[in-house]
């Protein structure tokens, strides 16, 4: 499990086929699914995700079946932007309950003019459109550069807003994982808000905090413990309280630019995009290259190629381990070279046991 | 004021003497003060700091006068080392109200005999001898890698435990600063705790966070904010967090080996330690070469040269704008180099008026 956990998500060249396609979900794009949901499921309870590009798609897949995995009783809805290609959608509609595009600029609502004021503020309105799922009684957003790691429909028990530190600024929450409770009316504050203050940030996190800023100081209980948004990045920066505590880690989140899925990586082990998200494109793209549209976060908006087959970045020159552990302790750490998650990950394996 | 937070603790080449000593301070060593405190003073709460070896003593003088010239109105007490010399010893009497011999070794109680067992946590049990200061109500202990930007005595209305959150792993607090209160009885369970169990980091963070274990999840007012606590790396961290909250803070915690007073830095501005402890160190070593002992944390233990005149490390190679912004996205931090404290605050400077 552990070792799982910290096992790369390689991107293969489409060589695994539908063999392992998750055959009881059915497409469905743009509406929730019309069938009954089984005795033990939570219809009015949903674990939400967005995709703005075919890249992030590709991590929601990911979370989707993840979560899938661990067998929760929640609702899946992955929230997309215009931009992500038919293909896409559609493989996201085998694994997400609902699909639903979201367009701010179509919108006729307080998102779109508060957009024509700051468009700078374009996805942040997105992500804020997860408060109009007004037919859940309760959701948990997670971003998709996450992952879960057991099943956490435990978050549900929490309350509007919950959220676990962010490791930067640790009296900020991390907006990549937290529990709030639809309304319209949040909404159109949220977004008012958003227009008025901007985020400090430029992004969806720098509004939230600003929004509920009581987080770091009333409530307890609307701290979610570290483990249900475990930053990869932690590895490196308090490696011994990772040692401790990450057996336990639920959800890790994949900070950073370049995304495990957006590498060739050996495989070395079938992991859950290989095994479960890969034969899925593979079946809605056949032999076309899949090509995503602009990278969400990109300053400037342009179009990117896709980073799948972005080559990592050639490897530092060698230095002695006392060396790296020098520059380490000063801060200077190659997370894609000799820090590298595939490296470390043989080190703490020897731990993690 | 913000200003002056960024900037740096030049170290002087002897050029300041004794104009600026505080005479009100008298020296003290081993012994409370015997003079009575002024009507507003707090006799019965006092600040702690630890000083293994000269250099850590040149820290907690840094940190004592930060807290002198913030007018608190609580004692001072710095624990040091056998280690720490005599001269060094009479400066830290002009700051601090206190200043004792902490020697384990030379203890008879349960801390010797655990460190017999435990030699690796030596400087461990020397700090959580912080505990033994039963002639206070109340303490708060900062590391000596610490500094006040403000008065904080409003510390004192907390409860033991409470510190901010480590930026590395947020549910653990960071043991840098915390308000506890001094029990013989708590000692000896950390003691015996630490003993028996070891700590997860090698050091008193790990110890303190096993021992306090419902810290992250039991009352939200044992939380200190993180502008108590404020690490220096989270200016890299989480740089518009830094921008948006960093005006408020309050004490600034030098994370890392090298420490701002271990380096050469061009004077631009006149800072805490050439004024103030600099003279007070010329005073006591004259044109004696000022020599540290063994520096705490190493892990041989073995003796280092003072590392005042440390080099700083080689200019790393002359990166673009846009190539430094993504080694920096990517976690490639080149903390000595490009984005050192002392570009970083240039570039602040602008933004913190």
């Amino acid at each position: 499990m552990t070792r799982k956990m910290w096992g790369l998500i390689p991107v293969l060249d489409c060589s695994q086929l539908l063999s392992l396609c998750p055959s009881q979900y059915k497409p469905s794009i743009a509406t929730p699914k019309a069938d009954s949901p089984p005795p033990t499921m939570s219809a009015d309870q949903a674990f939400v995700t967005l995709a703005t590009t075919d890249n992030y798609a590709k991590g929601a897949m990911v979370l989707g079946q993840s979560l899938r995995n661990h067998n929760t009783t929640k609702k899946l809805v992955a929230l997309i932007g215009p931009h992500v290609a038919e293909p896409c959608r559609d493989v996201l509609g085998t694994i997400f309950d609902e699909v639903r595009v979201v367009d701010v600029l179509d919108s006729g609502d307080v998102a779109h003019l508060s957009l024509m004021k700051r468009p700078d503020l374009g996805v942040t309105f997105t992500k804020l459109h997860c408060w109009t799922l007004t037919h859940y009684s309760k959701c948990v957003f997670m971003d998709a550069d996450t992952m879960v790691l057991s099943n956490i429909d435990e978050l549900f028990e929490r309350e509007e807003l919950s959220a676990a530190p962010d490791p930067g600024w640790p009296d900020c929450f991390n907006s990549g994982v937290f529990v709030f409770t639809p309304s319209n009316e949040t909404h159109e504050k949220l977004i008012t808000f958003c227009s008025e203050n901007g985020s400090f940030d430029g992004g969806d996190q720098g509004v939230l905090n600003s929004y509920f800023n009581t987080w770091a100081t009333k409530d307890i209980s609307n701290h979610l413990p570290f483990i249900y948004n475990l930053s990869s990045i932690s590895i490196y920066s308090y490696l011994p309280a990772f040692k401790q505590y990450g057996h336990d880690a639920k959800v890790v989140h994949f900070l950073g630019k370049v995304k495990p899925w957006s590498y060739s990586y050996d495989n070395q082990r079938g992991e859950l995009y290989a095994k479960s998200v890969q034969p899925l494109l593979q079946q809605a793209y056949g032999d076309s290259p899949f090509t995503s549209g602009f990278v969400e976060g990109s300053e400037e908006g342009e179009l990117h190629q896709d980073v799948r087959e972005h080559p990592a970045p050639p490897p530092a020159q060698k230095l002695s381990s006392n060396e790296r552990k020098q520059r380490w302790e000063a801060g200077q750490i190659d997370y894609m070279g000799d820090d590298s998650f595939a490296n470390i990950e043989r080190k703490l394996d020897s731990f993690l046991k």
